[in-house]
């Protein structure tokens, strides 16, 4: 490929604003306090962990320590993406130079990165250069979202303790909390979430988020049936595997049914297996399941036509289902490139398969799932980065393919504003 | 990769004549007879469907109806390689520019088609620029075959119903009348079978063809389990789950054996969910599953080992474990790019493994699947594009490869025609 | 890519000496002693058979007959990796040309390459034009291991038939004469395991190495579980699936537990089904399941967290899932590119995946899994073309992404070393 027609192409991707569609930020403490709070990061300590492990490692809650002792590795994982997004927030927004990371002690690097985000303006500037203009949050339903900038922060409202945890009482307690509604029943249920979805509504909510296990199966579920799984939950504390699975899918519907009488998106995030390795540091247990079939998912967007479904995949073997799923439904929307999967060679395969058979204004481009500001700017150059080579081979491929007239570098970044600002706008009703 | 390279590749691949070993063309109405012929293919109306959903859409029976909603939303999926098909179409056979499908009404797209049409000498020339030499066609038991082109047009026995529709009463009374056979038993059944495999192979059939569900299961089946599925269907007029399973494959034994006495090959297209999506057009309804395992196929690959099986398979997921299949089974031939992996990164990323691993003998290249002649000069030069560009590459990495001696383009070419031309002569015993 | 990259990058790769952690080769009889000895490799039989089907192919024992059919049918399997293997084996060992192979009579090839083996300082020259340093074995738990040169072979114990054939009285007499203990009781079992384990251990075992099913799953199980499912073996002389299944895990308990005693890692070949094609060759007779979960691991690398498990996958579906439990896993090691997937391909496809997400000392780049020395050459010529191919691709990407800093090709070249020498020799202690 051209080198000059990529470089062209990334860098009209990369003056494009920011509209980052799903993150962990928290509004009232969006940005990086020290140096612990980016070192901090799941992916760094994991990887720490797992380049060397130390038994005690996990458990650390020191943040100078952990600080130390991810420094003291970073050798080990430096060929990461990983490793990069370090590499940008650090030269970008830290004064840390690549070459310090190894070369300073750990306390000087992080004195270093202490300066830089205690001098004034270091929020406005991390923002500015990054070009950020929206941010997504993932907001749990007894959150405060009063007083949050609606101009930055967009509210979205997590529904995965309602699936998955309704035998926990300190979910309930949210739930009740939030809602002010005593659940002994189905119905308080049904009525809590219909709640708490009004409440998020009236702060601006862009969509109902929701984490899931492989291999789920959705269906309809009886009152009857949800009662004797709800009424488990209260008297024992758990459920049986029988009951959790109904429970779930009853869920579903409630959310689906509270997404429809909103008009708000339902956006799934599919396929984790949470606590795989319990040894694993805080954010580092969870893994995927290659074997992930989505063919449980037929009921609920037969039945909620009319609610639409952002949905991402977290195995890569789950990627041309979902392609051809946004393809033939019309309610189930590809949205961006999850976790494990969100790797250039993996971010490359799924857009280019993508872009040839989805219609342009379903695909969803990209989101951070960052848990600080920082992260943003290096996590989408690396989409971005990704995006205009295919893009590029897209206007080349286009010159010489039999079926194809020629692509110009305009048309190739409409497509590619499309994925990043247009279609988002659009679903989630900000445009 | 040089441009030059593969454009040489390309023009020696286009120079070929296409044997098209699927499809769904009706040899008595095998050219579109107005734009809504080429426009009403599901792919479009699906394209459309899901782009933009309007609620009447997919029961819109009018014609004209279809074509101007289609073309309202063709921008909407400009994207798409089926855009693209659609675009060579108007170009090289209807008379219209890829500009005018957006800029013309939907009126004056249709009369220019229809002028093309209704022209004299349009079908002979749709030929005559497509190349096309041989169609494959997919034949009901009770079509009547008598009066076909046969220099043209080859039978191919599609054998679903007979697997997994037995308690479809049209179904049955079809197999009846085709074999001339009241089916009350087994015997019935295998009686009625070869009949119908009798009159096909009278006519020149190339081989049976069956699409199949994801995980399908084969195995030996007794007469008396045979029979309790079949009384299910004949007296309840459907079957459970395991009469349902048990008789698929009986009748997958059944259809083995009426391969084994005509000598016909087998053609399987693996792991379709029919239906998935109810409120899809006509033909937008199914999807795969990428959790599909073909272990199910060890009995009737082992056991009808003297039966060739053209394999083709829906999920990506499936692509190494057809080729690994290929390449050690004596009687399973990868055969073409099926539905949603015919797009092309899949196609090539399929490509450059069986060219890797399974002897060339073994590959079957390409097929259009189309149901209108016009479909079949843009599909193949998809196709073609994608197996000129592996071709380079194999030219280019011959060239420094440490184990390879140079390849040069004659004998990538003669690689290329063994896919396209040589081995499905020689196995469907056209040569 | 820029070739003279890609070339300096595999000659500084080519450099390496070979430290092949994965093969079959006999250190008695570790070189081909006729040309049958290459030509019988599994490989060329079963493409060979699957080429071309012959009924009494797959029985034949005659080695004559073995070179005489399969040299008949190679132009028909010409195309693939393994042809090109057998070249590079022909003309850098054998003294025959790349056109002789098709050219001569195969009694004119075999006698040319009798000459060559026969030919004083062959073996020497063998291994001296391989670069060949280290050779690890797999191992009986019988297997005389004294003698053996240590300078160049490893013991390494292959467990299979412990956790797969306890059944089988055959294996269980090997165990019994190999520990000299009668196993009556699962307390039997595992004292003879680690009787062998210390005996290996005493001998310089790398490592002990299973092959595993499909989709199999890790759990305790009790003495009583694991007694009555011995008591069924030792009986009726076979297990149903329950007690299989429990027997299974049982006895991978017991292994790593003699992998934790005796600190030697415990290297895991996932997914292979065994014997699901009987007509073919030995050898080719086995398949993979794409539909292949590594969620049943979970308790066996969990419980077992100080014991370090090299891992290979065979399908191709598993690649990603595999990245990421090494990416989280402190245990886990990404290790080669196993049999189906061991082609140029899905090489490729990994090692970008790994070389992005994985921390670079915890990939275990290649192994060849050969049978004769002779064939380590070419397979890891195959392996360091693609690994220089995505070095290349990473030095070229490191210059213009906007995350990376330029990457030098002395600094690609130690992450190649890396994979290839420094990792492996660190984990199996052979620094």
């Amino acid at each position: 490929m051209a080198a000059d027609l990529r470089r062209e192409l990334y860098e009209g991707l990369d003056a494009l604003p920011i509209y980052d569609i799903h993150t962990h930020i928290d509004a009232r403490n969006a940005f990086a306090g020290s140096l612990a709070d980016i070192i901090g990061y799941h992916y760094y300590t994991e990887l720490a962990n797992s380049a060397e492990y130390r038994p005690d490692f996990a458990a650390e809650m020191d943040p100078d320590q952990i600080v130390r002792q991810v420094l003291e590795r970073l050798p080990l994982f430096a060929n990461t993406v990983q490793s990069d997004w370090l590499m940008v927030i650090g030269e970008t927004f830290l004064g840390i130079k690549r070459s310090e990371w190894t070369s300073l002690a750990w306390q000087e690097v992080a004195a270093k990165a202490q300066k830089a985000i205690d001098a004034p303006g270091y929020r406005q500037e991390v923002l500015r250069r990054s070009g950020v203009q929206s941010i997504y949050m993932t907001n749990s339903c007894d959150e405060d979202l009063e007083g949050i900038d609606r101009r930055l922060f967009v509210p979205c409202l997590r529904v995965d303790p309602f699936v998955f945890a309704i035998d926990n009482p300190a979910e309930r307690e949210r739930l009740e909390r939030a809602s002010a509604t005593v659940v002994r029943s189905p119905e308080d249920f049904a009525l809590a979430l219909r709640r708490v979805f009004n409440k998020f509504a009236a702060h601006g909510m862009a969509y109902a988020a929701l984490s899931t296990v492989p291999n789920l199966v959705t269906r309809p579920v009886s009152d009857e049936e949800a009662a004797a799984a709800l009424n488990q939950a209260l008297t024992t504390g758990r459920l049986d595997e029988q009951a959790r699975r109904a429970w779930a899918a009853y869920a579903l519907n409630c959310i689906g049914d509270c997404c429809r009488a909103t008009h708000k998106p339902f956006h799934l995030m599919i396929g984790v297996r949470r606590g795989a390795y319990p040894a694993g540091v805080a954010g580092g247990r969870d893994l995927m399941d290659s074997a992930n079939s989505l063919v449980g998912y037929d009921y609920l967007f037969n039945e909620y036509w009319d609610v639409s479904f952002p949905v991402s995949v977290l195995a890569d073997t789950s990627g041309l289902e979902l392609a051809a799923s946004s393809w033939i439904r019309h309610n189930v929307y590809v949205s961006g490139h999850w976790w494990y999967q969100n790797s250039p060679s993996d971010i490359a395969r799924e857009l280019r398969r993508r872009l040839d058979v989805v219609p342009a204004n379903k695909l969803l481009g990209y989101y951070s799932d960052a848990y600080r500001v920082e992260f943003i700017l290096p996590k989408f150059r690396m989409y971005k980065h990704e995006l205009a080579t295919v893009l590029a081979e897209r206007v080349e491929r286009s010159l010489t393919h039999p079926n194809m007239a020629p692509l110009d570098v305009d048309q190739a970044l409409r497509l590619g504003k499309a994925l990043l600002l247009d279609n988002p706008m659009r679903l989630f009703g900000a445009a």
